[in-house]
């Protein structure tokens, strides 16, 4: 993250602005955990072996836990979590929708490419708050595990088939695109939130230079995600 | 639990028959909590609200902790936890596969009724093992918020149309004996497990009418909970 977090003096809750701001992002996230609940609880059912599947279920309960930490920092605002939440719903299921999984591997990647896209934007967007909120929000991106084990599992199935390598490959670029999409459609409809980015009445914004280096910073580690995996970007 | 433990110098770790009745009752709670989890998961997904569906999640990942408290236990014991669960994945499976739900309120009636009377059950047979592992099993048969959530959910569905009470009456005996089918499954298969209940070469067990009212207890309590949802059992 190259910008430097803005002066405490900017980030007043009591602003009505910024305070639906944060609301938008601790809400865009929770929803965001819940959703990779569902999906990794999912995921467990297709495990090939019940290790695997108690792995894929041990990180759908540590992004519960993540969602009910944001909830209480939600409740913590005044604001109803669920309320927060609702208007992130429609993208955030458009987005699980379209990155279906129809196998093991393909959900394993989501886990690890998807949510790694998802943890690092929201991270971007963390550094121009107050460092409460910043804090909540970098816990609840933490990795729940996914890297190592889908790493060594998606390592394995391309080892034991070279094929694999370029049906997840394709995977990869369908999860980009798709969150670019949903990015998009959030921030167009979500004004506080995207001013948080891009500057409003009383706050500076990253310029267009800037913008253009925040989506260098997240390609790159994309790529560095896919390439660990052993897959082209 | 009408019946004292047994003294802790019969209740030996280290005598093999002993130990492996406590694996074959760790392993099996355990895996009826990763599956309680994958149900809960499920069920999750049909919630007709987001409030529902998270309080369905939460449930999932307190059973999930549980699980992973059982899988510890088990490791304690130098047993390998996957091996434990291994005899107990299909009368576990066949009884989920049974008692799909079809919709919302059978699922909602499965994880108070169907988990209240597995959890009776283990807790009669914890009353027969060391101090140690009855502390871990009583933990983990905790209530993990389905009694309160379950009831009001219940009470309030039959309120708003009462033909769905003859409906869960129903859906509430298929859990009995559903339940009652594969726990006889195991108790044919398990000669260990059953032994902690009935009784083995160097140990005392349960004479039939011990065994009659221990199922006196586990039908009256069934009864309760059928009762307090509103439901002839």
């Amino acid at each position: 993250m190259a910008e430097p977090p803005r002066s405490a003096s900017a980030l007043d809750l009591e602003d009505p602005v910024y305070r639906a701001a944060v609301v938008d992002l601790l809400g865009v996230i929770a929803y965001g955990e819940i959703s990779a609940f569902d999906r990794l609880a999912q995921d467990a059912r297709s495990a090939p072996t019940l290790p695997d599947k108690s792995e894929l279920a041990r990180m759908a309960a540590a992004e519960f836990g993540h969602f009910e930490r944001l909830c209480d920092q939600l409740r913590g605002l005044g604001a109803d979590p669920y309320q927060a939440m609702a208007p992130f719903v429609a993208p955030v299921d458009a987005f699980h929708v379209r990155t279906a999984s129809s196998d093991w591997l393909e959900g394993l990647v989501t886990a690890y490419v998807g949510d790694g896209l998802a943890a690092d934007f929201y991270a971007e967007i963390a550094s121009f708050v107050d460092a409460d909120t910043r804090a909540v929000v970098l816990e609840s991106l933490r990795d729940a595990g996914q890297s190592a084990f889908v790493v060594d599992r998606v390592r394995a199935a391309i080892a034991a088939d070279p094929r694999v390598a370029g049906r997840l490959a394709l995977w990869g670029r369908r999860l980009m695109g798709e969150a670019l999409i949903q990015a998009q459609r959030v921030a167009a409809e979500r004004d506080e939130l995207t001013a948080l980015l891009t500057g409003g009445v009383d706050r500076p914004g990253l310029d267009l230079v800037s913008i253009g280096r925040l989506f260098t910073r997240l390609t790159e580690n994309h790529t560095r995600r896919m390439e660990s995996l052993g897959l082209a970007a």
